[in-house]
């Protein structure tokens, strides 16, 4: 027995030390006491006026006294906690209960003091900093393995904020369709992880799933199906939902590639719709398609849908795609030949440029910033408006270089933050692997930093954060959870909390995450997440058994005592 | 609109030859007409005294009254389907209804006949026949995009039958947990695929959670929780609800090695227990743990472990693991090395050998024949029982040499048909990718075939089929859908159809099967199978429209028209 002896002893012991916070906080100190949850959340003064915090205070409350969770470290001594004392009640006290904006600016800052008997209090600068701390105060409370609910190792003073103002996943709704309460779900559990921000790729070359109230016919024709797309009613109201639980929505209208769906309506003012067999001369997956640069119609398109969008999507981003541009689809459109024939001095460059210059323009005059992908920046050498965030997806460098290039810099590689990856190529014919293989598991997201390589602190600064991206060829609905969870939650920690201890300097070991990962991993699933396990639940359950194995040794002789 | 038009054309066209029938059937004669479906499932004289016919007829009445599903690929052409016929029901005649046993040797052969006109026959052998028979029934049956249910291409004729007799999918409850709901859903899928062997892989080193009669003390301290266990009255639920759908389940009690778990009631019994931090020195995976083959002890657990499970289960195979024995930890062991200097002449070898006797000698004592992992055979040079059943994994080549040694082989070989693998390393501290990556896509499990190499008749003979495995190490619940289908669809059709169409010699292109097999997610999702998209929903309305682009050609000079 003496095996299981040192198992539950390795467990005791990091039962001490390793509380299931995720992300963990920036400062958080702890004792050894164990003490009661308080039974219910209040307002402080004066803070009962913002119905936006009341409905998170609401909710908070309800999921507390309904979550009766163990973390699976805690399993094997969850019959010895005794409790010394015991909490009445936590206050929750905002400074400026005025203002309920949400954007790249939010103070989500938090104080959070949990004494081992008394009163708990949670002091926050903003409603979504109480939001912030809420999470935090939430996950802190674990089940004793029977009826009691306990804060473990109190008293707990912890202050923490973000590191990265941009915390954020993609998902693409129109490779294949997701319903609204999937996106809400998924709303839900960014904001258990304190994820910020929804880049919401709404429409693709495959579906054009959004109504537009200007242009009916794109969702009329472009729409899987009449139950497949979202309405202005269902979108205004995820909007609010996502306000609600401190999550940014910024859309993406990917422009001017990625948009045969658009010709479906509008054949007139496209490029290359559906060139086939070879449609990998002209986009980067089927169907091809772009709008024709050369012709006014096709800006104007764009420009409305900016217009429209921008005017639905209250947050002061848009982003207006500019990925995967294909050059050979205009270089062999006899139109757009035509045209330069007819205007010497022109190429496609210069078109180019000025459609970029145009549409760029639109998202200023709309009254926000743009986002787009990075080859606008470093494929088509377009410089747009300072203030545009270029998003980063290819080179290990870019962010260096968006940063150098006085950009605002969101770094979603794809080398590691690509969680569609990993299961081989989507083409029909095709037994062979993908371009972005292999998966990338939770580890690789893990070590991934954007601020590797950017070391001048004004440079620092313009990194806004990073996203991991479910793009969704091979996923929809069924798998959504499989693919983001807990995955993503190893990307909201490096945004959240950094790949290394402030106080200490250390960096953090996936070794030492990964009791809390699961921790936060089997939290999720009792909140209705189905993230998949990261190991045997034996592994969660006794830490440190589960590594790769220190370099071999040479076997020893006959060891006494097996 | 050109290319919409050529876009509709192809689907027409395709919509003429693909039924999607799943697996596809070995003779099926269609024609052009479309006929109203028949409302009503009929047993031939005489079929009603067997119960489980009753409840087969029962269920697909049920399945095909409530269903309404129109392929993807039928989606653009929905508009245009006249009926000229209607059919009054279908009538099922078995010639034995006085036997349901379901074994290896069971006739799942059926003819069914749909006229355009009149009455649709289905005439079986035994209940199983007639249970394949409807499941092709139900999937011929479409829906017109409104309110009709149309049988297209009639008149229809089939002649069917498997080519394999073991046609399975092992899945791993040890590891982590998975619910009865979740383990009877994946048998309606088998059902749903012509499947008919669940290998459940109950018990691992990681848990113990089926009841034992005979040493409750295993579960009791072996399962997870108490509410994670089977009991005898849900595996005996389970054992019929499955036969009822016509899959078979043998279980697998895999020993000597991975058996950590035994350890925790019996640690006397057992060598070599969870060994810390180089545990990969003493087996494959933590926690390390083999029987202590030199403690008649040890054999005499292993026997009642046989002994009781073995008539709990009614099948005629029973499954006794044998694979990744570690030779280390008996070296390594004390008391092993002690007995071996006791014992001379003898070595871990022989002893290990004598030890395989006993347990195979306990099945057939049992009344019942072995399965076994090939390492058995080829690493242990252990010779068991003729009529066992040699389980292939490792090597491309162990197929071959298990018939040509005179065994009868499944086959699951990792590298195309380990459904888990393709997810990295799962230890604790690894951003590595793990021996079994990458992820096996549909297509490589679909070219797969067991009897590559297999050239001699009596030796294809001794191949009795295939399995796909889902161990679970990041596995459970939440991901079993995801991860079994429809990769395990494509599986099935090797196993039921061959890689070749028996009239024409043509060997089965993905590219054809594409269309079919989105024809069978979507299906499955409508019946609750939470199966993974393969491509955007685009492409599975547009066949031919997502392949893998000719060879590239030399660019043209700017073409007209686009």
């Amino acid at each position: 027995m003496k095996v299981s002896l040192s198992v539950l002893g390795v467990a005791a012991l990091l039962a001490q030390t390793v509380m299931a916070v995720w992300p963990i906080p920036k400062e958080m100190s702890q004792s050894n006491q164990n003490t009661v949850a308080p039974n219910a959340i209040v307002l402080g003064k004066g803070c009962g006026n913002n119905k936006i915090l009341r409905s998170i205070v609401q909710r908070y409350s309800h999921l507390v006294s309904k979550e009766s969770f163990l973390p699976p470290h805690l399993y094997n001594d969850k019959q010895t906690v005794q409790t010394s004392g015991a909490l009445s009640h936590l206050t929750v006290n905002v400074k400026d209960t005025k203002t309920s904006s949400l954007g790249v600016d939010t103070d989500e800052s938090y104080d959070l003091n949990i004494p081992a008997n008394g009163e708990a209090t949670l002091n926050a600068n903003t409603v979504y900093g109480a939001l912030r701390g809420l999470e935090t105060y939430s996950q802190l409370i674990t089940s004793n393995g029977k009826n009691a609910k306990v804060i473990r190792n109190t008293p707990i003073s912890i202050k923490d904020s973000p590191r990265f103002p941009h915390r954020g996943i993609l998902l693409d709704t129109a490779r294949n369709f997701y319903p609204l309460d999937s996106i809400k779900r998924t709303i839900d559990a960014m904001s258990y992880n304190k994820l910020n921000v929804l880049h919401w790729h709404v429409v693709d070359a495959q579906s054009w799933p959004i109504e537009s109230k200007l242009h009916p016919e794109l969702a009329d024709k472009g729409a899987y199906a009449p139950n497949m797309r979202y309405s202005y009613n269902e979108v205004k109201h995820l909007i609010e939902y996502a306000m609600e639980r401190g999550v940014r929505i910024i859309p993406e209208f990917d422009m001017p590639g990625h948009t045969y769906i658009i010709g479906l309506s509008h054949p007139e003012i496209m490029s290359c719709l559906n060139m086939q067999p070879d449609w990998d001369h002209f986009a980067a997956e089927p169907p091809s398609g772009q709008f024709d640069i050369t012709n006014p119609e096709a800006a104007k398109m764009a420009k409305d849908i900016i217009n429209e969008y921008s005017k639905l999507f209250p947050d002061k981003y848009f982003n207006i795609g500019g990925d995967e541009v294909n050059i050979n689809c205009w270089n062999e459109s006899k139109k757009v030949q035509d045209y330069l024939a007819a205007h010497p001095g022109q190429n496609v460059t210069t078109v180019l440029q000025r459609f970029y210059d145009e549409i760029h323009k639109q998202v200023v005059a709309d009254g926000k910033s743009a986002m787009c992908w990075e080859e606008t920046l470093f494929h088509q050498n377009y410089l747009p408006p300072k203030g545009t965030i270029v998003q980063t997806w290819i080179d290990a460098e870019s962010v260096h270089k968006t940063v150098a290039a006085g950009y605002h810099a969101v770094a979603s590689p794809w080398t590691s933050n690509y969680l569609d990856c990993g299961h081989g190529a989507w083409l029909s014919n095709s037994n062979g692997t993908s371009w972005c293989d292999p998966y990338k598991n939770w580890v690789n997201v893990y070590q991934y930093d954007p601020l590797t390589n950017v070391t001048k602190p004004e440079e620092q600064a313009l990194v806004l954060g990073g996203e991991v991206t479910l793009w969704s060829e091979q996923s929809d609905q069924y798998s959504l959870d499989t693919y983001l969870w807990p995955r993503s939650s190893a990307h909201a920690e490096i945004m959240w909390s950094g790949p290394t201890d402030p106080k200490t300097g250390k960096h953090r070991e996936p070794l030492d995450a990964i009791t809390r990962l699961h921790g936060q991993r089997y939290r999720m699933l009792d909140r209705g997440i189905e993230s998949v396990p990261l190991q045997p639940l034996w592994c969660a359950r006794n830490p440190g058994n589960c590594s790769v194995p220190p370099p071999a040794k040479k076997a020893p002789a006959a060891e006494a005592g097996h």
